[in-house]
């Protein structure tokens, strides 16, 4: 048992969707009345090779052309057609945490425990996860609140290992006079997305992120989701680092099933003002996959 | 300058958006209007090793889990940490034409013509495509149809290569009572995805799907997409195969600018008797890429 | 302690060689006095999309052209070049154990047990092994020994499942008139090989082989390696499965240190009755990696 | 017809071999013969992550441990197995063209001309080479000459862009004693290598090498390859940079057949000051790729 509305004896063990639990129709239909202007805002980040990425896990993203045009003209010649269709396409090598994305609950462990009550041990395969891949993450439309911590120490962005305290968080929801609820996806605005594919090494070198108090009063709050315009959403170096190393990773995705977005587009919210908004969020299904890119977007 | 309503001088030569153009922010609002219930459905299947592909040009999807949390938790202590996060993380290896996804406009070519009035011969990078690639595609919110033609022939889903033609259309239309309006994605049910994953060798040895002559009336009115529950929404092989080879894909992608969606799950939507629904789809942005996989939703 | 001359007391705990140990400057020049004439024998299969696997754990061999001539004559007349020079390149995705290889010592564990003492437990990283993989084995240059035994049913090869025994290895060598040296690398002639890409499934569902016996009387005749026309060397299904599953590889790489060779091609050896060689394998030195694709090839 | 003797003519249109034609069985005979102490050098580099590359066309190197020693056990008690073998195995992404490796005669173009009279329109496939891949390459087994030319500027090394010309070559061989034969394999010893994986960048944004007269001068001594301790054999930026881009390539591969070998090891060779030896490199047959990782080996 955790110090989390989010724990395990709420939604049961063996449960697989964690704070998608609270994600019912009545929560899709409040959603989208949020819309009024029908003017949606593209929170990704462009998916390319030499994308930032925390060495050694993540290891680097690959493209390439595969078939082209005009060698699937030739072959279909060769079979008889006459219209010239050629068709492009790629081979792509990535891990799953390349770009905007989501993390999937199985993403992480305590030791050997992860979330829903099970094992690290028997859950983990040669080929993905078991019970915990990113397949198991629902369609997710939801309220998304974006909390711009940008300036609070007089600049355009906090600095790298800058840690974002609840106070921060409480506070800059305040002036953006908006309350949490549950289910919201909440879209932590630090400025450091600015470094993406500006200077790769900066970005991924730490970050600005919140501290793992910070967290817990997030998923105290029964938040859907915690995003961010950095790698990994919790500060680096972490407030007690070598010692706690990625806490609020565990404590988000193992304890309490709360998903976590990285590398989220929050530029464009900021500069237009906006603190509230319908958030929608559509997951690939890679089997046993311990996350997936995306194109959340925001919708006014 | 074509036969259809999407042609190149409609939105100008180097246009890059194609029928998205239709997209505007009051489209946006109308569509989610149409949510009442707030039921979302999955319109998407399952990526894993083994998934159904077109060879020779669609290669192997590949899965391996990589990081794994035991390995993660030793370099972590190694570094002092005592709170033992393991992280999983896997790699992946793929064509953007796995499981269910939608082209770019850039995946055909007409010789070494692309939409737009673009030359194949530019446009054809090593690393992907310059103009044409899926980050170009914006979030795709708009009306969705779904046309079930499956049981034309009397039974459970039609055949491989039986031609779905405009009267099939049409009359599929007219018994559900719907008509086609601009900017809608249309999804046709021929009961052909029953075979994906569950007899890959005959999902793709051919398909139902519909005929030139169908597309061109799907494309003159207007629509944003056409997505099927098969591998390439056209009828394989075609009708006038040889001489004539994924005509369709020439005419929808590089002559209209309309989008295609394949291995889209629609079983659920007929077994529900629901023809028309907010469609959303989010495309990933790798870029260059000639299309990426996706999770369609339903929303009713 | 095993009843096998190459157990890990013979070179030392932690010793990383095996039977490579053998391999000295005085057996190397004795083992290419073998050759007289200058006639060479490439010993591989080739490695193409599609190439036999053992599933799951094999997973496909992808290859696609990626940077081409065509493109990189663009890219270099945009810098200035006028000499037009086009390269091609490509990209392959691969298990090391595909077409003919050589595993490394760290390929298979007992329980937690490998070569040389090591723990698995310590030994498995995520990027490869730690102090077993392929960048240890050494060139190998020594005497080869082609031991046919396809003809021991009366037909061309043997079937699958049919153990190959000491006796049978002692008869053939008889037979031949050879005798076995410590060094030799052994090449076992089933006669399976034929169905290296004429007959994937057939090839990859079962095998002629070496049994447990044979195999512990082959490492006590004090040889470099086996190799074998077939995918794993061993008889498959193995003649206790499922209670001993992959018996010869923990005896010969675990106990031993004596290498295994698969897909070796040995038709040719045998049209020309040749029965014992200089035998060159030079693995490529994938750091970490549990074994490597190679060209062996026997002079005479 | 070109200024050199391997031209289309000598060994016929359609020729897939190049120099490779001069490996005769006496040429064979002769070149083992000139083993007297058994002493074997490898001649190659480590292969792993981060390995050099010249961009954008060589992508990186990837390995990752696929199957796991654990999880394979699991999987074998799951059927039955009590004997608990546990296999390693990785999936490896990469270029050919990484660590040592050979040319194949297919990698580069003159124009749309490529060895042997061929077309890069017709040659160059979705999924490699259809003619003039490495598979055609044949195992090699030569005299290896070993030409010093680091200390012409008087350090241990020559600078990046230190052009290699032809009286280097001379007087280097001159000194050392030792004349060029037909079908030599030279290997050149700029003392570049020693940037390898210590100082990538460094290793990779330029180098020593040849120039296209000391290229023609050794295609014109009917040498089977020329190779060198860097990462394109010629001298990067060339000499009229940027008018004329790899011309040593074009010469070499597509005018004359004879074969590249880069980032070769010469370190120990020259540190025990040996000039001729038996020279053995083994291609793997990739079909249709461009070249292979290799591991070359010097005999004495």
């Amino acid at each position: 048992m955790t110090n989390c509305i989010h724990d395990h004896a709420r939604w049961g063990a063996g449960d697989q969707l964690g704070a998608a639990n609270l994600l019912t129709p009545e929560h899709t239909v409040a959603s989208l009345a949020l819309v009024k202007e029908g003017r949606i805002y593209d929170l990704s980040q462009m998916i390319e090779m030499g994308a930032p990425r925390i060495q050694p896990v993540q290891s680097p993203y690959v493209i390439h052309s595969g078939s082209t045009a005009a060698n699937g003209i030739k072959r279909r010649r060769e079979m008889g057609a006459e219209n010239d269709a050629g068709s492009n396409l790629e081979r792509i090598e990535m891990t799953v945490h390349v770009g905007t994305h989501i993390d999937a609950l199985g993403h992480f462990t305590k030791g050997d425990q992860m979330y829903g009550g099970r094992s690290a041990d028997d859950e983990v395969g040669d080929f993905g996860l078991h019970n915990l891949g990113i397949e198991h993450a629902p369609p997710m439309i939801t309220r998304g609140v974006c909390i711009d911590v940008s300036g609070l120490d007089g600049g355009e962005y906090l600095y790298a290992g800058r840690a974002v305290g609840r106070d921060d968080l409480e506070r800059a929801l305040e002036q953006a006079d908006v309350e949490l609820r549950p289910g919201d996806a909440v879209c932590i605005h630090t400025g450091w997305g600015r470094f993406f594919m500006t200077d790769n090494d900066k970005y991924v070198a730490g970050e600005p992120g919140v501290d793992l108090p910070a967290a817990k009063w997030l998923t105290g709050q029964d938040v859907l989701a915690i995003a961010c315009d950095n790698m990994a959403v919790e500060v680096l170096p972490g407030t007690d680092h070598p010692k706690l190393m990625m806490p609020v990773h565990q404590h988000a995705l193992v304890e309490c099933g709360v998903y976590l977005i990285e590398n989220l587009v929050t530029e464009q919210l900021v500069r237009d003002g906006i603190s509230s908004f319908c958030f929608i969020l559509l997951p690939v299904k890679f089997k046993g996959a311990t996350g997936s890119p995306v194109m959340p977007v925001a919708i006014i």
